[in-house]
């Protein structure tokens, strides 16, 4: 059925402000706003529940543009229903300092509910949506007093379904029954290389279906037909909904339509022309957007603020009803912590034994969990060895109510996706768990989490050879630099049980993403709480200094090293030589302390430093300096019981001496 | 059908020696080596067609075990069918030195395809070996005159298919109706954290259907069906075949058998004593292996010189005819290169103005083409961006012949994956391409190839800021540094189109795994080819030295930062500063050189150094010292036109001068 008139012409606005911005950008992707434009017309005005004027509003549904190259679609819809983003803006697509950059960014542009564009990613964090608003309901939801209800939308392309992410995503969505989960497929049969039959004669909609999804297919120009799948996507309770529209990129363009010279390069300035004849569309002026067309977007605001009052009578009765549960749901969606945070922090004593900070880890998670109900997460596949259980918590599972364990399956990109849709969407301080050797299955939700700072703790334990016989494609060696690298993350690698408590403690503090870094094996538990929970929370600290506090040599450890360094401390004071060993386990939290500080930990007059770290050098001179000695790895491990590891790869405390003796001699 | 006396002895050999060799190394993976014996039994004694005595028999069938933590099936086989790995060592699983380390690991143990142990990559790689075989046949086959002709199969795990890159590949393998590949899955329906129920509610086999499998499925204790299956999935030429064996994990174990316990530990003594009694078996002596099993097995042998023996008939026919395309064969498999292979190499000329080192690549890539009819690759949907398009060549594609061009759809993970099956494989020298910053997404294919060496070229473009408006998540910051840590991988980041040329030589030449990093944006030309190839050759250069040959300050960059500090030199120069310029493309190649050599490039005498890179300048430590200067990045980038990024982020000249008067100073 064709749109009615309004219907037409507002979809014709989206088409051609896309087609504009991205021309005067000079570069762009015009061709995917303008096929999907009908679907997201459909979706925005009779369906998403949203309130322009707030785009903070708790209940609000969700919209992910999985596809974010297609970023004018969504800042024309900010825009167009009246959030804060004007028109104006829609002019300086690209472009430096403006509200619309090439890829829709969380926190930059009112309205944009998620930082999209790397393929893949939007589709698994909105699963992460999904269970968020899941969880939260479990959580909070009273027979008869709902105020948790909204839904997850999105549109995913060709391209996100390729990828694998989207893939380990759809089969845990449909595995956990989330049936708030509606996205609009727009497949156009497109992609940058050309037809998509070049790369992906998948059957999608049978696939979808095996992973339990329900599954329609509709014309992407039959607003009503649309409009129809999307009302019986809501009416599924029990199983996500994929909608497959079939379009046509570039939609209105006589010369590129259904082409992929639609897809990622400015239409020419002549076709933008001929595509406004085409679609009827005024030719000038430019940016042109009728009254008539403003005012049936408008609508949105009046609907938006009856939205949210009707949801703001709900609360009231709620919290009527049960004040203390308003409160916690207060305290949950603001991210408060308990004012004694540090207070449930476990302390470990030294004569209690060794101790793996995995360990440490899992009875630090289980000291926070009671008081911290926001604490969600799981691992994929691996919570027995990642330590990440909450015990006397249940699972979270279509069948369960409120569990806080996930399970993640084998499928870590995924897992951190979703961990970060979670973090993003309120109301949980997620964490998700591996290998670290895995983390690079998951580098690309990693950076996203970075990019948005959003609030996960990623727990990464077997943290290098210490892992022992696992081997090499188990062993990391150069995880640690390419995660100190990265902008934005926050990275520990504690040394010890009370340093794995302290580390829990600053990645709950920080406002964005926090890696914490743990051995396989047990190691020994320091003394002296008070000094290492203060020396985490800076970074780095001076755990054993020389006698005099004059040390002739300074070395550097991290983690399971820090203990070796201890042992060479003492070696070298046998000799007569004073060292002073500093315990470094956030490199980012060090650098942002005052000079002073830093200094007074590795003062630049003692040029003789030994980095100790059972992982790649690289990285470590910024440290050791030119006179400096790195005791590292530069090659992957082996399959062997690690203590043989560490001897034959000489991690040792002989050798550490011997490079102090040498940095020493410069 | 339960099987032959014969057929269970030996299967329940392979039972008790994984259950021995995991509790003999105290910790391991008995269930899965338990579970699927009768598969890989049927397999290797029915079907598999391979050479004992000759592992590198070209033709033979390929046989991967993707599911890497089951490594006591394979050792098993490999060693009771008569490879050269003595059954006394299958008594030194996971210990340092021996042949049989918990993963299996490519080039260590005789027969052993390919190294696995995370989750996913088997399964990928293996697609890469099925396209290898079929690329392999296109191009040397003739009628009547076969000689490629082999099937790649697998044993595949839950935890293989919950992966993304096995979802992508797979899709991949659909598309590209890769009827040589049989993939055996071991559905065991347990993982780590229990029953498949947690996380992994999809129905398999509709899923591989919709991917354009065959799908069957099978008891796995019925040889009789799991032969059957085999035999159709041999028969089936248009599609790859996915049988679904249903097993149970740790079979044979009385109280273990069909529960995570029995994955990853050892059953422990009792439990291995009770489950010879279960099976009945000998309980005395340990890794006891009967006469009767031994000659069973060892059929292989003869089998094996049989296979081989009529395929050398075949060669020396298929020679007798056409002694030029056997010729071609053998250099293909031997990746012998052209002697002339850098009189191939483009030679670019200043005056032709500027260049982007991605167009660069290309021509280099379309000007060695026609001599190195192995180069084989493509791009994950960005050939035209990626600059990877072989003109004059057709697409690989099921209905295409000898087309060199791959089109592996959005998929990263999975092209990595499948280049370096085709590079383990032989016969093809494979590259593939994405945008820098999507490294991420392929990052553990990229470990895989560093640990096994294997001949992939990776081709990143758009490899810093200098890529513009697509913004933040698409502008690489970490991954330099990421790349670089990594062990075993060797990275080029040319300057210009020369650089460029040459660095794509020293990938060609050099044994194991290369990543090129190119630009997006146009870079000068630069002058004094011969210079510029040797200086590349080894990783690092004196590009343009102070007038006297004793600079007061170096300035160091690479790719595009190498014409800013060019810029820095003439600006310092202008002011009465000596400086000198190094290119430094490659860190590891320069690593690589003797002392001498590269303190001829970087004397320790000249403190003052800068480096230059719009890039984090995690890792610079290292060449600028004590009192050098970094000119980076610690953030990531903007959406907005590059030059503006240059200029807002400071990646200048003049920050470039300033910064070396600081260093000067110190």
């Amino acid at each position: 059925m064709p749109p009615s008139a309004i219907d037409q012409i507002c979809i014709n606005t989206i088409r051609v402000l896309a087609a504009e911005a991205v021309q005067k950008a000079k570069n762009g992707h015009p061709g995917t706003p303008m096929g999907a434009a009908p679907m997201a017309w459909t979706l925005w005005t009779r369906h998403l529940r949203h309130n322009p004027r707030n785009p903070a509003w708790p209940d609000r549904d969700r919209f992910v543009l999985s596809a974010g190259h297609a970023s004018m679609l969504l800042y024309s819809l900010l825009s167009l229903t009246g959030y804060d983003l004007p028109l104006e803006e829609l002019q300086h697509l690209r472009q430096w300092g403006s509200k619309t950059p090439a890829h829709p960014e969380y926190g930059h542009t009112p309205g944009v509910e998620l930082t999209t564009g790397p393929l893949g990613a939007g589709f698994a964090m909105g699963v992460g949506f999904a269970i968020a608003e899941r969880a939260l309901g479990e959580r909070f939801n009273r027979p008869g007093q709902a105020i948790v209800g909204h839904h997850t939308y999105g549109i995913v392309s060709d391209g996100d379904l390729m990828e694998g992410v989207a893939s380990e995503a759809a089969s845990l969505a449909g595995t956990l029954a989330l049936g708030k989960l509606i996205y609009l497929y727009d497949s156009n049969q497109i992609t940058i290389e050309g037809d998509t039959h070049l790369a992906f004669r998948e059957d999608v909609a049978k696939r979808f279906e095996a992973y339990g999804w329900q599954v329609q297919q509709v014309d992407g120009e039959d607003v009503e037909a649309i409009d129809a799948a999307l009302i019986a996507a809501k009416a599924e309770a029990a199983r996500p909904s994929l909608i497959v529209v079939r379009t046509t990129i570039g939609f209105g363009s006589p010369h590129k339509a259904g082409t992929e010279a639609a897809h990622g390069s400015a239409l020419g300035e002549d076709e933008v022309r001929l595509t406004k004849q085409t679609l009827g569309y005024p030719e000038e002026p430019p940016f042109y957007v009728a009254d008539e067309v403003l005012a049936e977007f408008r609508k949105a605001i009046p609907r938006g603020a009856a939205f949210e009052q009707s949801w703001d009578h709900s609360f009231t009765a709620y919290e009527a009803a049960d004040p203390d549960a308003a409160a916690a749901w207060r305290r949950a969606m603001s991210g408060e912590l308990p004012a004694n945070l540090a207070d449930l922090l476990p302390v470990f004593e030294s004569k209690g034994g060794e101790i793996a900070t995995r360990v440490a880890s899992g009875k630090t998670l289980n000291a926070l969990a009671p008081a911290l109900e926001s604490l969600m997460g799981g691992s994929a596949d691996l919570a027995s060895s990642n330590n990440t259980h909450l015990d006397g918590s249940g699972d979270f599972l279509p069948e369960g109510q409120h569990g806080r364990n996930m399970h993640f399956g084998v499928r870590e990109h995924a897992m951190g996706s979703i961990a970060n849709g979670m973090a993003i969407h309120g109301g949980f301080l997620p964490y998700c768990a591996t290998f670290l050797v895995f983390s690079d299955y998951m580098r690309p939700s990693l950076r996203l989490a970075a990019i948005m700072q959003a609030k996960t703790v990623f727990v990464f334990t077997h943290d290098s050879i210490g892992l022992g016989e696992d081997g090499p494609t188990h062993q990391p060696i150069e995880h640690l630099a390419g995660l100190r690298a990265m902008p934005g993350l926050s990275l520990f690698r504690p040394a010890d049980a009370n340093e794995t408590a302290a580390a829990w403690l600053a990645a709950l503090k920080h406002a964005g993403p926090t890696v914490i870094v743990l051995s396989r094996q047990n190691l020994p538990v320091m003394d002296d709480v008070e000094n290492i929970r203060a020396g985490v929370g800076r970074g780095g600290y001076v755990l054993a200094d020389a006698p005099g506090g004059q040390p002739a040599v300074i070395l550097i450890g991290t983690g399971s090293e820090v203990a070796i360094a201890l042992k060479a401390q003492d070696q070298l004071a046998s000799e007569g030589i004073e060292a002073r060993v500093v315990s470094l386990p956030s490199w980012d939290v060090f650098e942002a302390q005052p000079r002073e500080y830093r200094e007074s930990v590795l003062p630049s007059a003692v040029r003789a430093r030994v980095a100790v770290e059972a992982a790649s050098p690289f990285g470590w001179p910024k440290y050791t300096g030119d006179a400096g000695e790195i005791v590292a790895l530069d090659h992957f491990g082996a399959s062997a019981p690690y203590q043989v590891l560490y001897e034959k790869f000489g991690i040792t405390a002989e050798n550490v001496v011997a490079a102090a003796k040498r940095s020493m001699a410069r």
